[in-house]
């Protein structure tokens, strides 16, 4: 009796893969933990305080399941985006919603476009339904809005997808930039506009259109409110598609603690402009210490630093394993050319003072 | 120019409807909140206070993503249940497991097999894939395991659902049935056993078989455990199936407030014990408020009871509908016959005072 589960043909087709090893997966392979936890993009200063105490509040509220329809956190989202509610989607972070909005779009077969070295949890989701991933690369350090359309045009994609400001490369677009490839969407296509480190980009990244059907963006709280560990994302989006979410969502599936911990961040906005502040500088300091090192990094839009190593990808991992081999939780791009970097995010002064001393020995070994 | 969203054929036939309506929905509806929450089979006894305590600790740790295995937790159950961590997948609730499992084994047009009247999420996951849900009636109060296999057999089915104890009626069978049903399975059809409100039921309840690629079970930390605000479920089964589950979940949806609390609340087996003997005292005081009103109830094996209304569905939504407006939030049986009855959850002496208080009133009025 072999009993193997009968997973559908498309389930079957499927890889083992993961779209990322976590850092605890790293740390009980390597039997220590990590001394600096500077390489998923977290925010090491912290949630508000208001939203700390609003989880250890809810704590006791637990045994309540959450508001079904997220009412409250809803209209926060929408009266800050000059929307209603009937545009808001709440979700387990964007990478949830990511998933939740390939379901309703791609079935098998379906286009869908984005940038080579984009966001590996899209495409883990697009090849979960059985779409079809075309890929333009880059443009120097930043996704190539034009190729984007082009190869939608193309291919005739149900999904286009950038990130603005960008991950792994931290680079960013003008707003206008985006508003353009709205313009330009060829019929049918829907624009994926993720803007998860929108918060500390310049003045002007954002996407700044009213609500419409061609486009969805989509928000965390996982990065500027830093509620990582709470997983809560919103998509801004036109009312029929957002309706949408309600056909297929676990309708429960956001807890009371979660809704109450974003909502007292959301309405924090003194704490983000500190933690954005405290971002700017640690941004600065992983610059230094690169340029101490005579390596440029790539101007940065976001929370985490590109450290170009100066030689191509194997030099750049020999590297990063030198930092990970230190103690520190570091990532880098996947793809050439942007794989020659390795991805710095912005830790306290003592995680950055840990990379200030790792990084020469690193560098030294991955040299000789 | 429309834009209707190009939602997959699939998508586009589902109905916008919900499995439940929430209390928070209700409440705003109704413009006012409710005096008793005793309709969603929560744990109004409350979490552990180690559960609530670990939450709170957990809060200021929130910038940080779970450990994307739940290794801890997994780790904790698998010990629980005799078994390692190849066997334990960890989901957003049961809820969020099941949909998971329909996406692994259902394609557009297969056969699923479940009693009517049972889970109306897991009959929702089933639609939203595609899947052919066929029912067959229960037998007096009960699932009846016979004719799940039997139609299973006829149908080909590749799931199979039961609940044990049963939602919506409370009722139970003894583990060696389903064990019965696990040797009968037709050829191909995996038996899933939702165990959500085992800790509630008689010795013996459980399945008591070792881990087998024939069947799943499912348990969650929403009812006993009293943290359905957190959001954690799990799933114990074969190694190649829970396997599957990392092909399509999202690897990092369980937050490290939620795996803190659920491993906290696991650990607490005096808690447990203490809030089970809660819930035994409320089901009785339940019982004796129908019988106070001369109707009889439905022997429970969960933190609910079923009140036999003694007359037709439509008179036990009078009932339920004289509750509500009465601002009490219970809820009833979808189908017929067991529409007959309105569900109540084991609420607080205060919550069962107001019951007693508003159900002769509410009877009057439907008898009226």
């Amino acid at each position: 009796m072999t009993n193997a589960p009968r997973f559908t043909p498309l389930i079957a087709s499927l890889p083992a893969t993961v779209p990322f090893v976590g850092a605890e997966v790293m740390e009980r392979a390597s039997g220590r933990p990590f001394a600096a936890r500077i390489g998923a993009n977290e925010n090491v200063f912290g949630p508000s305080p208001k939203a700390i105490a609003a989880v250890q509040a809810a704590a006791s509220e637990a045994w309540k399941y959450g508001d079904s329809e997220s009412y409250d956190l809803k209209a926060a989202i929408a009266a800050h985006h000059g929307t209603t509610v009937e545009h808001i989607a709440i979700g387990e972070g964007i990478d949830g919603l990511l998933g939740m909005l390939v379901r309703l779009m791609v079935a098998e077969g379906d286009a869908v476009v984005t940038s080579d070295g984009a966001y590996p949890t899209f495409n883990y989701h697009v090849a979960g339904y059985g779409g079809v991933l075309h890929k333009v690369p880059f443009k120097g350090d930043h996704e190539d809005p034009d190729a984007l359309i082009a190869k939608a045009a193309e291919v005739g994609a149900k999904l286009i997808y950038i990130a603005n400001p960008d991950n792994p490369m931290g680079t960013h677009h003008r707003g206008e930039v985006i508003a353009r490839m709205v313009d330009r969407l060829p019929e049918g296509a829907l624009l994926i506009v993720d803007e998860a480190y929108i918060d500390f980009a310049p003045e002007g990244t954002a996407l700044d259109l009213p609500v419409d059907p061609r486009f969805i963006r989509m928000r965390t709280f996982s990065k500027a409110f830093a509620l990582a560990g709470l997983r809560v994302g919103y998509a801004v989006g036109g009312k029929e598609l957002i309706a949408g979410f309600d056909r297929v969502r676990n309708h429960f599936g956001m807890g009371n603690v979660a809704q109450a911990g974003a909502l007292a961040a959301f309405q924090d906005r003194e704490w983000l402009g500190h933690v954005v502040g405290q971002v700017a500088e640690a941004r600065d300091r992983i610059a230094a210490i690169a340029a101490d090192n005579g390596l440029t990094s790539v101007p940065s839009a976001t929370n985490f630093v590109c450290v170009d190593c100066g030689q191509d990808g194997a030099f750049a991992r020999n590297v990063l394993n030198g930092l990970l081999r230190r103690g520190l939780f570091v990532r880098m791009p996947f793809v050439a050319p942007q794989d020659r970097c390795i991805r710095i995010s912005c830790g306290t002064e003592h995680d950055l003072d840990l990379l200030a001393s790792a990084l020469p020995d690193a560098l030294a070994e991955a040299r000789g």
